[in-house]
């Protein structure tokens, strides 16, 4: 039998504003990726999903932003590798309070937006952030979402690093991702069939049919995909069929 | 022997732009109320203040605002009970993470301006953060700065709560205090009586010339005061002359 | 034949998050509301808003709130007359800057949310903000939401005031509104009934009964409704059958 | 005789925080360049430094930055031209709002820390913001800091754009300017020997030796050099000995 975490960004509305369909999702994932009131989220917000999380049992942990509301955490900026780790730390340490406050196991890290890319790009900045949180606890996972940040972390023996897979995306052969503009509804049991196969066999198939292999330890689902929820059940259904279990990451590592 | 506190706020700088006197300040006092972010602060300014307030031995609390950073948190605004347990359960976790990071204890808290006030006046705003703060963990402190406050605090057994005097301001014969527009400099010796009256026998003159009660276990200090450096080296000249000894706040309850 | 105004609140989208369906709304209205990145909006939003009315013909105004983005501008907060005065001033010259760029008129100002209770609770409040606008410019219509504030407007001889009714929320005997928590559908041929009334009679029924004057020049729609169109489809079809004439504030003061 | 004019950013203090000595330095100055509220000011600070300006007889212009208040606007982010527009468009109304309540002439616009940055190495950038000032008033001016931005700007005939030079740093040979960590004063006397020669014979001396062109009609004195006020003093009893005429942008041009 094999484990797979299903991981889901989540808690990015803000005050009046809502965003994605977190009650909708929940129920499928095992892992939370809780923003942490830079790029999105709020005190309120971020209570409401930490209990939300918890309901349902699903793994919550903090998913930090660059502190730039207006453009939603996806400019890069002329951070440091320090003023990034201050601000993970910041994050970190508001959702853990509402994590303690609802006996709720803090669980994992993982960096939204243009954060990640200047992390991907920077191991640098990327040391900065992953000794930081080191620092704090070092039971915490660090959900990777590329081979440049995966190495940085493996780096440390004492981290805990998971890498994750997708499967709503399509992998140019070098293994970076196909980002489109508008995301577009997508064909579940497609979806389904490639979670399976990065699942059991660590291999996913490029655009351009080659198999890369990915040593993912969990699947990032996108909730803002039009059809999320569909996908999800369908991936549900090849998890009940299959020799896969859904667990969440601090059950995996 | 006497043991007493003195709680001053800092880190209230932001971004670019320097309040108070923190480096000058330190050294003389035993536990530092740290602000979270939101009346004054960032991540930088708090990683700065935990860490100075280590070098010198000091405990270290988180000091909640109210999000109005333009207002500097000291403008009350219609905000429910469980939106102040929310904004001081996100900033006491924020600081606390910059706590765990430096391996500095995290000690204790106190609301800052309009939230204090809001606080004092109505005892539902006041109960919905101590819960919260209890919810997280029972072993912080409550520094409460008036009788209201206090008397809620009192209502908790399991809470640590400590009542603070102030002897850079004048007490009006109900035990309120007169706050000026613009702070003076005051006479360092006059205030280190007061000190000396209120640390060893509870009480200080007020206004009027009458004794009041002030069962206070913690000294707070304005480190706006002009000759603020002054005053606290006669506090410090008198301490060593009495039977007084100086502790943080995690030392006293 | 009698002219009348329809005005609703735009451009409260920001960064990201989506509020509001102002596309399919501002073919129906004569006047738009947008907020000026206080309570709501950013300046991309406020440009493509200020293009859309202009692209439908709709006057537009401005739409200031409170510096509280948290809470979407709805929370009363203790701010001066003086204070208020300037946050309307910064954003009513923000949004006409949009304007100037694209040869588009500004029209009027109407506060929002808590800003917008806080001016009808204080005459002085009130005061400020007028004359901080006359002294702007005294060919600005000012939009009055209820007869505190437009009795204030009316002390000004050089100020164009125009009174607001609604059609889409019930009224008290006393001429204040009945707010829905959660707003609601509503029937359209109802809702155009009372369009009617309202324009061609100044007069509304109240939820007991009773005839109250309401002398309105200017009906507000709210976009958020869950039938806002099929309800200014309904309004639109009767203006065509009645001797009634859509037209923006500045063509009826 | 030559005419030259004297500007200083002004108005970035925020809330409760001060910066500069905007009271002591305006009296020697003839531009003010005030910011607008995003990377330091607020609604308070820019009417107080708009009448100040006022007061003495001083051109007020825009100081716009980007949305990063906690960076100071000194960290270059990945925004769009269109983005750097519409915060250019948003900021510069909210000022000349102020301005038109106090009777003041809205007179430039100069661009602040990052965001000059941007517009400098990016003409498509550079292009886009003067094309939106353009099209809200093609009298302001635009001040120039280096030879990237004045010759796009010298592209648009309709534009006044005037180049400003430095006293308070030393320029590399190749025009650039050495920018110090630490601001430290000044010898008064070598600054308004370089004063001169900028404005009278449209030269400095770079930090070899060599003698370079600065075609400027401005001069930049920053505020915050320690003995900024010295400095200005000197400067001005050399325009007095000279035939120089200190006179602000929009009599210049």
């Amino acid at each position: 039998m094999v484990q797979i975490d299903i991981n889901c960004d989540m808690g990015e509305s803000f005050g009046n504003w809502t965003m994605g369909r977190d009650e909708e999702v929940m129920p499928y994932i095992s892992s939370a990726n809780i923003a942490g009131g830079y790029h999105g989220g709020d005190p309120h917000v971020m209570r409401e999903t930490v209990t939300l999380a918890a309901e349902h049992g699903v793994g919550v942990g903090v998913h930090p932003g660059l502190p730039d509301k207006m453009g939603f955490g996806r400019r890069k900026m002329d951070a440091t590798p320090e003023e990034l780790k201050d601000y993970v730390t910041y994050q970190l340490g508001a959702l853990r309070a509402f994590c303690d406050q609802h006996g709720v196991t803090f669980q994992h890290v993982k960096p939204h937006g243009a954060m990640y890319s200047m992390l991907s790009e920077s191991p640098e900045h990327a040391r900065a952030v992953i000794e930081g949180i080191l620092d704090i606890d070092d039971d915490l996972v660090y959900l990777a979402t590329d081979m440049n940040i995966y190495e940085v972390a493996r780096e440390y023996d004492d981290l805990d690093a998971v890498f994750e897979g997708y499967v709503d995306l399509e992998y140019n052969p070098d293994r970076s991702l196909i980002v489109e503009q508008e995301k577009g509804a997508r064909d579940p049991e497609k979806v389904a069939d490639r979670f399976v196969t990065i699942a059991t066999e660590g291999q996913v198939e490029a655009v351009n049919g080659e198999l890369l292999d990915v040593p993912a330890d969990s699947i990032c689902i996108h909730g803002d995909t039009p059809n999320a929820v569909d996908i999800l059940e369908a991936i549900h259904d090849r998890i009940d069929e299959h020799d896969i279990e859904l667990a969440p990451l601090h059950e995996i590592v």
